[in-house]
């Protein structure tokens, strides 16, 4: 059996049976992020690889991709409450690689880095057949303060941190060459270029321990609602998508269901996190005075299925999939 | 003009030119790890990849390969004095690669941090064309024991943890199939297959204060003076090369140099320091209760040169050269 049979999220559950545990770890393993106790904070260190191959979509220039690689690590790190220190970085160039494209692959990497107070604080430069950003970002946090993606308990509110569908839609243009009008199209695309991580939002959030979990969306908002559920022991009954109106339309015109949009894209970078009834009102109010906007999307259950109740449908299971590597 | 004209180092070089600098580091860019300043400790963090097509020479199983690149990175925060903590890996892995084969090369991993007590944390698994395995070790020292490559004075020791030449001697034997005697071709094998990171040693040098400079010599000897001369504003006189007994009859059957093989190979992971002389002895004395032996090699001089000044010899320059990647 290959790794490519299995998929990204077997293997991690096969190599989790073959780790040692930490015994002082601030996280559960399989967390966004790992943590590590340091007197009254704690470390956390998020490690992620970007393959040129895989993760740089067609007309992403070197210096987006080096920014992209920063903001995904920074994203898992925020997600967590921490605030991002420094990153190092592992690169590896196909020899043929041009100066040009090495340093504008760096210079986006110290942008995406400065764009989020943290700096690149140096790596490693390897030869490899494929483009290969792997970083490693560290940040700090109140040991309290940590926002695991375990925690969410019935009652709480769920919520997202920014609407979703719209990266998708960028990779049906992408990809698919599926038609849109040229704002719709510039916005699909900025979206898939230069996302952005959640980091006041996040930090806020751990700050006044206003979230009871969090997660990343990265793999898209139907497979983090998923992991949340999984690790919290919860399930959802979600009764709003956030999907702005140009993928509602997009995907209409093209006779997509926008949902499916929404729900099973990814690399989208907002946070999800959940919020007990008796905050909520000040987890709403923290976030807009940071400059951002919680949208709620549902209500944690005990019954541990995620349900999609929209106003006017029949109900449905949302199912756990989303973007995985080795899975196509 | 591409990344495999101008060379890893040069490549370093011009990288650094374009990343904005942290102002509290508490190691200079270009050492073997960075730094940040952790209230009187300082949190060291190294990320170093190793590329199965490149760093994992013939014969190597996964087990060995994930062991290996556990110790180099370890290998570079303790040359630093730091007392690692945790690490974590992204693995990119081909999609034909087994399951058995991923499993061995996450217990190696695994196996590679216990040997050293720090702890595989977690890390991130994506598709690749190559075998990667990149990992970021992060440990802790004391702000004022941090040790630079940057730092020797003229007049200090110069020293190393061990031998040289095995590993180079074991490339031969299995890139270019050079013969050996059973016994020294195993003794050189495992050198090649089974690194040992010098933790013990680097952490009670810089405990107890005693080395002025260090560098891991993972690049080879003569890179690893070079880089030491370069960063401390200094030179070399170097009057003894520890080579063991195979090495000399190894590169002799051969028609070889023994010193090229003990300058010029990499991937020892010894350490190179120096040490003031008043604290010469006490230096001997306390890697020797940890078990270590420290090689007195030579002394360091205010003219910039490094020169071999060997019994009986004539006096030569020792090349600033050794492994490099992108350059063949």
């Amino acid at each position: 059996m290959s790794v490519g049979d299995v998929g990204e999220r077997g293997l991690i559950d096969f190599f989790f049976t073959l780790i040692d545990r930490f015994p002082r770890e601030v996280l559960p393993f399989g967390d966004d992020a790992v943590g590590v106790p340091f007197g009254n904070d704690a470390l956390i260190v998020k490690t992620d690889m970007l393959v040129g191959s895989t993760d740089v979509p067609p007309g992403m220039s070197y210096w987006h991709a080096g920014r992209k690689a920063a903001v995904m690590n920074v994203s898992d790190v925020v997600a967590k409450g921490a605030k991002p220190i420094g990153a190092v970085f592992s690169l590896g160039f196909p020899p043929r690689t041009t100066m040009d494209q090495a340093g504008d692959l760096v210079r986006g990497l110290n942008s995406g880095c400065r764009e989020y107070g943290l700096y690149y604080l140096g790596g490693d430069t390897s030869e490899c057949s494929d483009l290969v950003v792997s970083g490693a970002v560290f940040g700090l946090v109140g040991r309290n303060n940590v926002v695991s993606r375990k925690g969410a308990n019935p009652g709480d509110v769920v919520a997202v941190t920014g609407p979703f569908g719209l990266t998708a839609m960028g990779f049906k243009i992408l990809l698919e060459n599926l038609s849109a009008d040229p704002r719709t199209k510039e916005l699909a695309l900025r979206t898939v270029y230069e996302p952005q991580a959640r980091m006041k939002e996040g930090i806020v959030l751990s700050e006044r321990n206003l979230a009871s979990s969090s997660i990343d969306s990265s793999d898209g908002l139907a497979w983090s609602l998923y992991e949340l559920s999984k690790m919290s022991g919860v399930g959802f009954i979600i009764d709003s998508i956030p999907a702005p109106k140009e993928v509602r339309t997009f995907a209409e015109s093209h006779g997509l269901n926008y949902l499916d949009l929404a729900l099973y894209g990814g690399e989208e970078f907002e946070l999800v996190i959940t919020v007990p009834s008796a905050k909520w009102n000040r987890a709403v109010d923290s976030v807009k005075v940071v400059g951002g906007t919680l949208y709620p999307i549902g209500i944690v259950t005990e019954e541990k299925y995620i349900v999609l109740r929209l106003p006017n449908q029949a109900e449905k299971m949302i199912e756990p999939k989303g973007y995985e590597h080795f899975r196509k």
